[in-house]
């Protein structure tokens, strides 16, 4: 029971209700992206360097996975839904909602870390906005100003590296939640865990974002727009690229694009 | 048999008695609770920051709670007790036995912290207490003395913070280890995750303490009682709180509250 | 399911064709490679530590391995092939084209690490390349220049360190994947965490590489050739012993050298 | 087949000899409790602190526990063979052998070590000894000499913190790989979590040893012999404790001391 999860809805007729089926996974990614991104920028805020910031993202994408992915999915991330739509695993205007409830998440996410840190703490970590990195360039400061020179990462570059991860994660995601053949009762550790190496990797050079959302709430209350668009081109693009390639090439065949899904396959999904 | 666990008075006749059904799961609480909060205390005061110090009690949660969940629960928190009291799961009295049974242990934990560092490492960590940040505010101190200004933590921020960590904590646990749906043989790995991560968290800011036991024990000891009251509000408060939405909104319907409890639903729950 | 995985060709007849047997496998394993050596570097070029580094390439493993290692094994390391092809559990031919994709691969995550870094933090960190520790020796500085003294790690020990964490990894490998007696459905995690903790242990002397691909990369376009060869004898060498090691004492005696498979014992595998 | 695993012997006539009975698992022992304590002791003297030491040991140990525990056990350390030697789980022959190859073990990694590191290094974290902490007072120097005060770590505090840290490994040791109702598929990693939890939480102050063998290699190759005792005395009677309190407390009935063990009883443990 631990590795496949069948629907509520499919147990019990008492539970074939709307709230069961449209509410409550509305509810899990409203409440649980806020708390998800809030605990994420409590660690970048915190000051500990990269490695705290990835593994507060990641473990906190863990156990929300192992504790509501039979109600919602946990998906938590315009991208990952995005993805999860190419797949073929939600439906359309379900994927709609559960977009707008996690950015209405990460919104909310960004006003509790303003409410909840000390002025100085959310000054020094820019609201636990996700900015692209500038060098300082003391060679070229003139007249006391700090200059970030040439050396800064370029936006192109930040675009890329927030494709690459985000590629990394739904490609994952797809393969051990939803394919057939590499489905794992593991699912929800190995999905956090590749959050957190993507973050670590990456969040040094644009501050592993991977989530249009997660980059959004901050953004609003800490006003910091600079190359905000990065998070959402990067991320979206790579889940899109994510979602077509598994569709093509890693699914397993009852998964495959252009392949008519017949019942036996449909069955030995569960 | 990893996955679900029957209590020992279930299988044997001989088992049946008052030693194996109630004093050795208060044996288990009031030593594990002592072990785990004086591993985790060690962890803050060797100084290396709050990765070390959330990984230290995460981690000893983890592996207490496999290898002595099927005896006591490992609950090691007065909070996380009443958020099992709330879901249903624990009797009145035997909640109230489990509660001193942990807070005897952090006292000893903070007693034997005492005794196991040298002076100057103890004063250092202020004796593995939690405490609201200060932050130094250089600008405004006046003859030599430091102070402390307008932006440190405030104690219904602290509050609020460690009732967010509890509630997560609590909600987690009620699903990974107790709901019907959702329950999972690697629960004790995520419990001790979820532990680990709220301290990385907002270890920064409160302590990360999500535990009046945690909190009590060093505050005796090392005679640090400020804002000591935080650690109890926020817990006790957030677990109630997840308590209660587990049991109206998360909850497997024949978890859920006001649903009588047939037969069938309870055996399903084995 | 989780724990034995068929290939896909076992199962439905339509997909016995050459992209499932041959192309999709390799495709894995070049792309793959890409990808986990780019989010290994990245993290090494963080400038974070070790730490950093043996979690980034560690974790990457270990999420790939459990998303495609039905498709691939998931080597992504030379030296992996050739222990798992004296392991017999890949044909020659198909181990040295798996060996010139995992070559590509670090080729390419060295170029894309080149393009997406920015030029000082490419250079600080020689552009992710192996390279033995040397300790500057400031009392033979001669007129300003540094001066690495016969303190710094010496050729012989460079390659007898990477033959031992190599030899602990393919070890690993051979046990908990392809053992018929120890394979467990937590190898991928397994994996990683062994690859981690290897560049944790060895990282501050060698680079902590274990892999012919993760060093060639780098090589060429940081052109940072010194000692190079340290990184493909002992990786190689490492594999080599491991394998042989494995066959003659650590394999269930359905794998040993010298020992006649049956259809029983190879029945007993699936 | 992942939970339980029978001994090789049971299964194939063929294995029915003292090569897979005796020699194999000493070799084991012997080799394997050299790379764990050359992979730890390298993390230690990489000088990162006390997290990547922790994490070298413990992932070490989690590691060759999954490959080798259905070999040899993976005790790696006197006092787990004295624990489970109490707890009735190995022949007090065997368990002299095992510890002979721990120490063997132990010094060969010493040796290597020593061959394998520069001199700076090597000096640098003392040859990877463990020693008790020792605090320079300031106050007190006198004439240019440093002095340690009255606050470094007392003898008998040492004893009783690695008492203690043994006490909690070699219990989780039996709850999680031995006991009937607790032993759990994840015991590998859950042992390896413990090993690295306890040096987290202790290493500041003690080196976290909790292994006899892990202490003496390093202290022969580097001479370093003040207050070797207490890497005896501390784990030892640390396993002793928690072997006897297995036993007559937290044990499943069947594995409970004085009680005559039923063949129905002995089939249970299958």
């Amino acid at each position: 029971t631990t590795v496949v999860r069948k629907n509520d809805a499919d147990v019990v007729p008492e539970d074939k209700n709307k709230f069961i089926q449209v509410i409550r996974p509305l509810l899990v990614e409203l409440i649980g992206t806020a708390l998800f991104i809030l605990i994420g920028m409590w660690g970048v805020c915190s000051g500990a360097g990269v490695l705290t910031a990835a593994l507060a993202f990641g473990l906190a994408l863990a156990v929300f996975a192992a504790s509501f992915g039979h109600i919602s999915g946990v998906h938590f991330n315009p991208a990952v839904t995005i993805g999860i739509l190419i797949a073929g695993e939600i439906q359309a205007l379900m994927a709609v909602l559960y977009i707008v409830m996690q950015l209405l998440g990460g919104i909310a996410a960004g006003g509790i870390l303003r409410l909840l840190l000390t002025t100085s703490v959310y000054g020094q970590c820019k609201g636990g906005a996700t900015l692209l990195a500038k060098y300082a360039v003391n060679e070229t400061a003139v007249k006391g100003a700090v200059s970030y020179g040439a050396d800064s990462v370029r936006i192109w570059q930040g675009i890329l590296i927030e494709f690459i991860a985000t590629f990394v994660l739904v490609t994952v995601i797809l393969m051990v939640v939803l394919d057939t053949k590499s489905k794992t009762g593991l699912a929800p550790l190995l999905v956090g865990l590749t959050l957190a190496v993507n973050i670590l990797a990456i969040g040094a050079y644009t501050g592993g974002s991977l989530n249009p959302a997660r980059s959004l709430g901050p953004a609003i209350f800490a006003h910091q727009w600079d190359d905000h668009f990065v998070y959402w081109i990067g991320p979206i693009v790579g889940a899109i690229v994510a979602g077509f390639l598994y569709r093509t090439v890693w699914a397993h065949h009852d998964r495959r694009m252009f392949v008519k899904r017949t019942p036996a396959a449909t069955a030995s999904k569960a």
